[in-house]
C-alpha cells in the first residue's frame, strides 16, 4: 500500500500543534510527509524541514510556492494533501490556495476567523470537488463512536440537556511574553474574535454534536476576560438548544486553576445518560433509570464496529491523545485513497468536514454576538 | 449531660425527612424526640408517635396544641426545640408559633416558600432572641469546614469561578401518583414558585457560599419544566454574580437521568482551585497551579480543627450523609447548650441562621423572576 | 415498639471502639443502654456512666456485679443483652458470664484470644440456647448482600480467585506510649497470639467468606514484623484455599503508610468478576466476560432485597461506616425481638454467629501456625 | 537528522505485537524500518513486507539470511539494529545471530526461556560490545521516572513493602482453537517453562524493581493451572523479599475474569507510599504519614526532568501505551546514535539492558522451581 502524501503549511520548530499533527501522521504508517512551508521566513523553514526529513527542495518559503511548485510535479511525486496547522488567520487563505491547486485539504480547528471565510472555503470545496477535514480530535476518541451509537440506537431515549465543560488552566496568570501559542490566540486579528471560545469551546461545541447527533440551534453566551490585560474572552459559559429540543450548558474555561485539559460530556435522556471524560478516554460510562451503571471500554467488541475501527492495541493498554488524532489522518488517508480509487470511502472513515466547518464557525459566532448583547438568545445562522 | 429535648413537627409515618433528622438526632445520644405533632390528622399522629416512643400525652394533633401544651410544662419538662419537617407550606407557620411560645426552630430548608414569609421569622428571631437554624446538611459535611478554611486563609488566592452541579434522575419521569415526596413538591401552594430550583437549588447555592465565604448577588435564571404536565421547574441553570465578583454556575437538574444525588462543587482562585463531591464526602481534591493535586481526607489533623470536630471516627472509616445530618443537631444542641448556661456557643457549633435563611429565599425568589423576564440578570435583594 | 435493652462491658471514656458501639445502637432508636461495667475501676465506671446518661445505679464497678445485679432485675427493667468491647482476652470471660447469667451477647472482634476460648462460647450458647453475635461490621455494608446475592445466583460462575486487602498505616511508625488502641493490640496476652492478622486479617478472613459463602480451609501464612520493638506481627499475607477450591490472597499490614482504612475485596469467577472498597462503599463493580462492567449502588432496588433491608436513605445520599455498624445492632435486636416472641428471625437479620467466632478464630491460630512452620499449607481445623 | 534504520524478525501479517513495536518505532520519526524476516514462510514475508512497505529485496525468508544480507550491505544502508518480536523460544538465536553479525538488539520480553540462553546472550553482549535492549515497556511510562525518582530522592523512606497486581481475563475461558497469542504463549517449547509468570509476571517483577532499584532476591512461588487443558500456569502468586530487605507480592493472573490488562503498583515505605495503575498511567499518587496525599500528573514539570523527556504532548493529554512503547524506541535509538558518535548516552535514554535481561529469567526460573517445591524460599541466582 502505498503512503499518502502530505505537505504542511506551518508546524516549524517551537510549534505545539505541528509536531502533534506529525506523530499523528506517522503512527499508522499511512502518511508521508513530503514537503511543507513550516514557517514565516525561508531560513526556519529550511531548517525545519531538515530536522523533519523533508527534502530541502521542498522546504517551501511560503505556502503559494509550495501550491505552485506541488502542483507542477508529475502526479505520483506531488503531496495528496494539505495539512494546516498555522495560527487561525491562516486558515482560510492557505486552504483556499490548497484548493485552487487541486489539493485537498486536512485543517487544524477552528476552521476559519469568521463564518464568511469559511463559506469561502465552503465554496471552493464544492466547486472543486476535494476533499476538506478538520481536526476536531475530541470525537476522533474510539468511544465517541461508541456513545454517538448508543444515542443514535435509541438506548438513552429522547436527549433532554447536554453538559459539556472544558476546563483548562494553563492561563489562570497571564502568560510569559515568550510564549508563542499563548500569544497568537491573545490577538484578535490571529485567532478571530473568541479566545477560549474559539480556541477550546469550538471543540466543546463539537463534541456535544457529535455525541448526540444534533445541532445547536440557539445560543446564550457569557463571554469573560478575567485576566487583566487580556484582550478576548478566557472564559465562557453558553447556554444553548439544539434543532433537536435539547437543551444545554458549555462551561467552558482557561483560567480554571489546577486544570489540565479537562474536557467531559454528561448527557441525559429519556431512558438513560452517559459520561465520559477526555482525561480518561477509555471508559464510557451509561447510566439507567434504575441507578445502575454500565461502563464500556476501548478496544472491546462491546464498543461497536466503529469504535472497533478506531483502536489499534488489546483493551486495557490505554489509548490516547496521540492515537485519536491519529484516526483523523487515517480515517483521512482512507477518504483521499478512495477518492483515487474511485470508490466510496468506508463508513468508518469520519472526519468534520466543511459543514461541520461552517456551522463550528457560525456557533462562535452567535456566541460572541449573544455576549455583545447581554448574553439574548441568538440563532446560529449556518 | 442531660440530653436537649427536642418537639418535631410533621415526620409521621411513611415521610422520609423525618426519619433522616430522627436519625441525625439520635446519632449522638444528645437530643432526645419528647413529643410531636407528626400528622395532619391526631389519629395518625398518635400512631406515630408510638412507635418513635413518644408518651402517647404528648402527641399532639397541631402544631398550636403543641406549642400551647409544652409552654404550659415545667421548664425542665418542656421540650427546649422544635424541629420542622413538613412541607415548605408550614415551615413560616409553625416556626412563628414556636418562637412566639418560646422555643428554639431547627427547620428544614428552604425556609419558607417566599422572601416575605422568611422575613416574618426573622423579625420574630429578633424579638425573641431565640434560636433559628437551617438544615442545610450539605454544608454539614466535615471536609466542608476544610474547603471553607482553605479558602479563607487564601490557599487559593482570589476566588474567581464557582461551578455547582446538583444533578439528580428521580424525576426523569412523570412521579407515580402515590409517591408523596414527589407530590408536594411539585404543587406551588405547597413547595413555593420553585420545583427543582427550590428543592435542591437551594442547597446548590448555599454550598457554593457556605465553602466560598460569598454571598450570591445577581443572578440570571433558566428555569425549564422539561417532563411533560409538571407545574415547576425540573431543571434550572443559573449564572450568578457574588459579591466579591467571583462568577459561577448552578447546574441544578431533577431529570438528569441515573443520577442520584450528585451535588458537587468546584472553584477556582488566582492561586489555586478546589473539588468535591457529595457522594464521595469524605475525599477534597486541592489543584495547584503547577497541575499537581493535594488530596485532603475526613478524620485527619490534616482537614483542621473544625473538620475534626465535625468527625466521628477515624480516618478510613467513612463518615457520610447521616453523620453530616447529624452535625447540624449536635451543633445546634451546643448553641442552645450555650444558650442555656448563658455562655458563647463553641466556634465549631456551625448551624447556617435566619439571615441565611432569608438570603437564600432571596436567591430562589431572584432566580425565578429572572427566569420569567428571559434570563435577565437580577439583583439578589437580600 | 419498646427498645431493647443493652449492657455494655468496657467502652469507657476515651475507648474508640465503644463509642462506635454506642452510635450504632442509637441509630435506629431500637436499642437502649440501660446500664454498664464500663471500665476497670468503678470510678471511672461511674463517670462514664454519668456521662452517658446511665442510671448511677446502673453503673457496675465489674462485668461480674453487673451480671448479678442485672439478672435480679425484674424481667420488664433488665437489659437483654450484653455488648462486649473490651480487649480481645476479656471477650471470652465476659460472654461466658452474661451468658450464664441469661443474657445474649454482642461481642466485638475477633472473638477471643484461642479457638479453645472461642470453643467453651460455643458450648455455652449451646447449652443455654442464647444467641452470640460478633461485630464483623464491614460485612454489614449493604452491598456486601448485594455481592454475596450475585455470587449465590450464580451470576459470577464458579468462583476462582479471591483477594482481600486490608491496608491501614497508623503502626507504621512506633505508636505513641500513650496510644491505648495500639497498646493493648501489641501485647499478646491481652490481644492474642496474631496482631494484624487478629486485628484486621480476621475482618479481611470473614469478608472473603460473606461474599463468597466460601470457608478457607487451608492457609499459609507469612507474619512479619517489621516495625522494631514489636512482638506481634504487623504486616501479614495469606495465601489460602476454600472448601470449594477457589484460591485466594489476604494482604493485610498496619504499616502501609498512608492507608487509612483500606479493606478491599476482588473475587473472580468463570463468569465475572466483583470488586468493592469499604473506603467507597456504595459502589459495587461487577465485571464480564466481554470486559464491560456493571456498576451497582446501595439504596437502589436493583442491589436487592437484603441490601433495601439494610439501607435508610435514598440512594446518592451515602450511608457509611456507622451505618453498617447499626445494622449489626438492628439486625441483632430483631433476632432477640424474634426470640422474645418465639418466632422466626426475618431472613434480613444477619449478624455473624458462633460458628463464625469459632470458624474465624482457627483461621487465625492456622496462620499463626502456618508461619511459624516456614509458611507450610495449615488446615483450618473448625 | 537521520533516521536509525531498523530489521524486524518476526511480527508478520495478523501478528500483535509487532504491529505494536511498528507504531512504537515510528511515532517519533526517528526509526525507519528498513527490511525484515517477518513470517516463518518466506511467502508470507513477502507479502508483510509489502504491505509495510519495505523493499521487496529485503524482505528476507530467514532470520540468518537476513543478517548476512544486511551485514554485506554498504554500512551506509544497512540495518542499525534487529527488533526481536518472534515468540520467545526464538528470541537467543536470533539475538545471537544478530549480534554476532554485528547488529544491536531490542528484544521482546522476556528475554529467552531460560536463564542459560539469556547468559549466551550477555556473554556475547561482553564479546562484542553491540547494545542489547529489552522492551519491559511498562517502566517506560514517565510517571514511572517520576515514582523512581521520588523513592531514590528518599521521599518515601526506606522501602518496606511492595505490591505489585497484573490481572488479566482475557484466558480465563479455553482459547480458541485460532487464537495465534493464546497458542504459543501455552506452549512450553516455545513459551518457556512459565505461562502468566513469564508472560506477564515478568512486566510485574521488572516493574517492581524499575520503581524502588531494588532487586529481588528470594521468592516463594505458588503457580497454578486453573483451566483444564492448559499446560502452564494462569495464575500466578509470588512472595518475594529484596536486596534491600523489602517485602513484596506479585499477583499475576490471566483468569482474573473483566480485567483488561490490570497492572499495578503501590510502594510503602516509613515516609510515605506511593501508587500507579497502567490502566490510568498519567496519574501517580503518593501517600504521606499525615494520610493526605499527593496527585503528580504527567507532561508537567512536577513530574521532574526524565519524566518530562518521555513525554510528547501537554499535561491533560493523556499519553499512553504506545507512547511509553515509543519511549523504548527512542531511548534505544538514542542510544545508538550515542554509540554511533562516540559519545555517551543521555541519561534519559533509558531502556532496560542485558543485565535486567538475565535477572529477570532468574526470577522466573527461581519462582517455577519454587512452586515445584512447594513453595519454598528460593534465591534468585542472577
Amino acid at each position: 500500500m502505498s503512503k499518502i502524501k502530505m505537505g504542511m503549511v506551518g508546524g516549524g520548530a517551537g510549534a505545539m500543534i505541528g509536531g502533534i499533527h506529525r506523530m499523528a501522521a506517522r503512527l499508522d504508517g499511512e502518511v508521508d510527509l513530503v514537503c511543507g512551508a513550516f514557517s514565516s521566513t525561508p531560513e526556519k523553514a529550511k531548517a525545519s524541514a531538515a530536522k523533519l526529513g523533508v527534502a530541502p527542495e521542498r522546504a517551501y518559503g511560503s505556502y503559494q510556492e509550495m501550491m505552485a511548485a506541488e502542483a507542477a510535479l508529475p502526479a505520483a511525486e506531488r503531496m495528496d494533501f494539505v495539512s494546516i496547522v498555522t495560527p487561525n488567520h491562516m486558515h482560510a487563505p492557505v486552504a483556499l490556495a490548497a484548493l485552487a491547486a487541486g489539493f485537498h485539504v486536512l485543517s487544524d480547528k477552528p476552521a476559519t476567523r469568521t463564518v464568511a471565510e469559511a463559506q469561502t472555503i465552503a465554496a471552493k470545496v464544492a466547486e472543486t470537488g476535494l476533499l476538506y477535514g478538520l481536526t476536531h480530535n475530541y470525537s476522533a476518541y474510539p468511544l465517541i463512536s461508541t456513545a454517538r451509537d448508543k444515542i443514535a440506537d435509541g438506548a438513552l431515549g429522547t436527549i433532554r440537556k447536554i453538559c459539556v465543560d472544558y476546563l483548562q488552566g494553563w492561563l489562570s496568570e497571564p502568560a510569559a511574553p515568550d510564549n508563542k501559542q499563548a500569544a497568537w490566540r491573545a490577538d484578535p486579528t490571529l485567532a478571530g474574535p473568541a479566545g477560549a471560545m474559539g480556541d477550546i469551546g469550538s471543540h466543546a461545541a463539537q463534541l456535544a454534536e457529535a455525541v448526540t447527533g444534533h445541532r445547536l440551534r440557539r445560543v446564550s453566551g457569557h463571554l469573560s476576560t478575567i485576566v487583566d490585560g487580556r484582550v478576548l474572552d478566557d472564559d465562557a459559559v453558553v447556554l444553548f438548544e439544539t434543532d433537536q429540543q435539547a437543551k444545554g450548558i458549555l462551561n467552558v474555561s482557561q483560567i480554571a486553576t489546577g486544570e489540565e485539559n479537562g474536557l467531559s460530556i454528561r448527557v441525559y435522556g429519556t431512558k438513560g445518560g452517559l459520561e465520559w471524560h477526555q482525561q480518561d478516554p477509555n471508559t464510557l460510562t451509561l447510566k439507567w433509570l434504575d441507578n445502575s451503571r454500565t461502563i464500556l471500554r476501548t478496544g472491546n467488541d462491546h464498543a461497536g464496529v466503529i469504535a472497533q475501527s478506531q483502536s489499534r492495541v488489546p483493551s486495557g493498554h490505554p489509548e490516547a491523545f496521540l492515537e485519536a488524532f491519529g484516526n483523523l489522518y487515517r480515517n483521512f488517508a482512507a477518504k483521499i485513497r478512495a477518492v483515487q480509487a474511485g470508490e466510496a470511502a468506508p463508513a468508518t472513515a469520519i472526519v468534520p468536514d466543511i459543514h461541520d466547518a461552517v456551522h463550528g464557525m457560525a456557533v462562535i459566532e452567535a456566541v460572541v454576538a449573544s455576549s455583545q448583547h447581554d448574553h439574548a438568545w441568538t440563532e446560529v445562522k449556518a
